[in-house]
């Protein structure tokens, strides 16, 4: 039905449409289903007691603070512990380097806001986190890609891509969403050398780099910049470097931050006063309480071992029960793998037969900024049991014999 | 210094710019000022201790989904128990017309990246909530302005202001920001009659409605609007009404909610979703948890007293110390009152000798969107304790005398 409405919305409006697949996965949240479809970290790591000994100290404590109106930057105590915890992984910033956002979402929607013009190129890799075409959507962004393998981002196909002038190159490089892949050291420096030589930033979104379970730490793009810039490993600030505490502490608190020369932390805070004034005192405070005698460092070794053991498990449930034909990617850690179905076979259908098997997934075409990967697919392991992600995986198993036409054969 | 990220901004950037006036403000920080400037909340009525047990509840009953992601419109019992709020003030909706967001100065992010287009032209009053023309600064809108007197937005001057088709007519009607004027129940009507005949919708910010101090409740433009339409009182849907929690329980916790039509609240979600993904499900769960016994009510009868005594107060030490030639508006409820010095003096210089003499407010001039307004102020009353108002405004008088180049006459 036409209401007056809609000829009232704005053009920018058009692109950003509600796809298909958010409403299929609507479906997947009725509680008999097993999903693999959301980014969710299991609540079973969720460190409850902590939050609730916090929200109690801080609203005895600091309780007319934590409920008053706050600065756009962020907590002060909040941006001088990311400033710590961003130092010992080899990068010295202050807290003007340092902008708290409500989730990453909203640092991908702030940068938008001040870097795309309509029309601007942004090169990402293919696929790439759906999160950010969702946010520059509204921006006017265009897209040139370069393609992944196994390694990451394939460089060789990065200097083509830098010809065409982008604004500034998006990378995933630790266990990327949605790929669950890695880039490597090699590659990394390949991207700040040639990011230097054309002059584009790097937006390097990190939401999982210590979510690892096997295999060496590497470091951020945003370190390695700074360190082949100066000895003294001072924030050389060709990197625009975010991550989160959703994966570490609580996606429902809604915190993340940016780290960015001041001059992009000042267009980003007049942005967010723009955007939503500020990020919750009381959010911020809290989580300063639950992370500032060290508890991060003890809680990721937790999740480290679940998130390690169900990624473990969906491995060798996808090895029992996937048809041959089908390849995947084995992250190092994160919370995703992808899965490549044969070229004949589409992802978005085999999901409305997983639906009816109540198990579901996320079709990976959308991750495609130009189109493509019609055969692809990505699994969430961080959210179901064990024993939840062994029956999906068998159950999705049965869905693409059944697609593939095949009797099952292993 | 020119860096490389200068001409990397995009252009709506320039029209965002971090104003002197955010800078002389951040001077009124320090603690021995007294500041009319901000438009905070006395934390002096937070209910702090119902937080602190909605706090322990939630995260002993709720905490895995407290802490997890949540639905992007919003936590449903939060949606439906503003559905039942709603109701009371004469107006049936259904949650579709709700969505929750992270305080309201985010409704307006999201309605102007829903509705405007670069150019657009958007009516407000003159002078306009400040935050309003920040949120809209980076989606290109112009204006056009409708001056306002005691009765609040001249109505015989809209059907002008109405010719250059805006896109939407936005007004404050309860004790506006900055003016505290409250739009008579006659101009109402006239408003709602006009944008009716123009077909342009309206846009209600409404923060401060429950907080009046004398005088009679006047029913909101959206309910007017939806009565006239059909005898049901069903949601009529040429308004989009805001409010939000941050007056009646605490701003800290950055929660508001928009009514509109649900073709309007799937768009709204749409762009929130790029926006910042959801609203933190803890702080919904937790002003759920607050409010749902029907303590916002009994909450409101209180800050009703405490902020009537500060306008008492703060009216009664202008009548005492501010000289002759002064006006100010008389609210009968909100946060602020406005003042309008002669014609020959300007409230950004006398703003620096008030910082001088430890007290502060904020300069009208840039609630002007087209200009003007260079000798008036806005004044909050919520803040301070009524000691600190009369200090604060002997102070101000004194201040205002010396510029006036006038001897203390009162």
């Amino acid at each position: 039905m036409q209401t007056p409405w809609d000829h009232r919305f704005a053009q920018r409006t058009h692109k950003m449409g509600s796809s298909a697949i958010r409403e299929l996965l609507k479906l997947t949240e009725q509680p008999d289903i097993i999903s693999f479809g959301g980014g969710m970290p299991a609540p079973d790591v969720f460190p409850i007691e902590e939050f609730r000994e916090a929200c109690d100290r801080v609203l005895k404590d600091y309780g007319a603070q934590a409920l008053q109106y706050g600065p756009t930057e962020g907590y002060k105590p909040l941006r001088e512990l990311i400033v710590r915890h961003t130092a010992r992984y080899g990068i010295e910033v202050t807290p003007d380097n340092i902008l708290v956002t409500s989730g990453s979402q909203q640092a991908l929607d702030l940068l938008g806001k001040i870097l795309i013009n309509p029309g601007d190129c942004i090169l990402v890799e293919s696929p790439t986190y759906l999160g950010a075409l969702q946010a520059w959507a509204a921006y006017g962004a265009e897209y040139v890609t370069v393609p992944m393998d196994e390694y990451g981002m394939i460089t060789d196909a990065l200097e083509e891509a830098l010809r065409s002038g982008p604004k500034f190159i998006y990378v995933l490089p630790n266990f990327q969403n949605p790929s669950g892949v890695t880039l490597t050291l090699e590659r990394r420096k390949k991207v700040i050398e040639l990011a230097d030589r054309y002059g584009v930033p790097i937006v390097e979104d990190d939401p999982y780099g210590q979510l690892r379970y096997e295999g060496e730490h590497l470091p951020s793009i945003v370190v390695m910049d700074s360190q082949g810039r100066s000895p003294s490993a001072c924030y050389g600030g060709n990197v625009i470097y975010l991550s989160t505490f959703s994966k570490i502490l609580a996606p429902g608190i809604r915190l993340a931050w940016v780290v960015a020369p001041p001059e992009v932390i000042r267009k980003l805070t007049q942005a967010k006063q723009g955007a939503d004034l500020h990020t919750a005192s009381f959010n911020q405070i809290v989580a300063y309480e639950v992370s500032r005698g060290g508890f991060i460092d003890q809680h990721v070794k937790l999740i480290r071992q679940v998130y390690g053991e169900r990624r473990d498990v969906m491995l060798a449930a996808m090895d029992g029960y996937f048809p041959p034909g089908v390849e995947w990617t084995h992250p190092e850690g994160g919370l995703f793998l992808w899965a490549t179905l044969p070229e004949s076979m589409n992802s978005a259908e085999v999901l409305k037969g997983a639906i009816q098997q109540h198990v579901a997934f996320v079709p990976g075409a959308p991750f495609y900024p130009l189109g493509g990967g019609h055969n692809t697919m990505r699994l969430n392991f961080s959210h179901a049991s064990p024993e939840k992600i062994t029956e999906g995986i068998a159950r999705l198993g049965r869905v693409l014999y059944e697609y593939l036409g095949e009797p099952i054969t292993r």
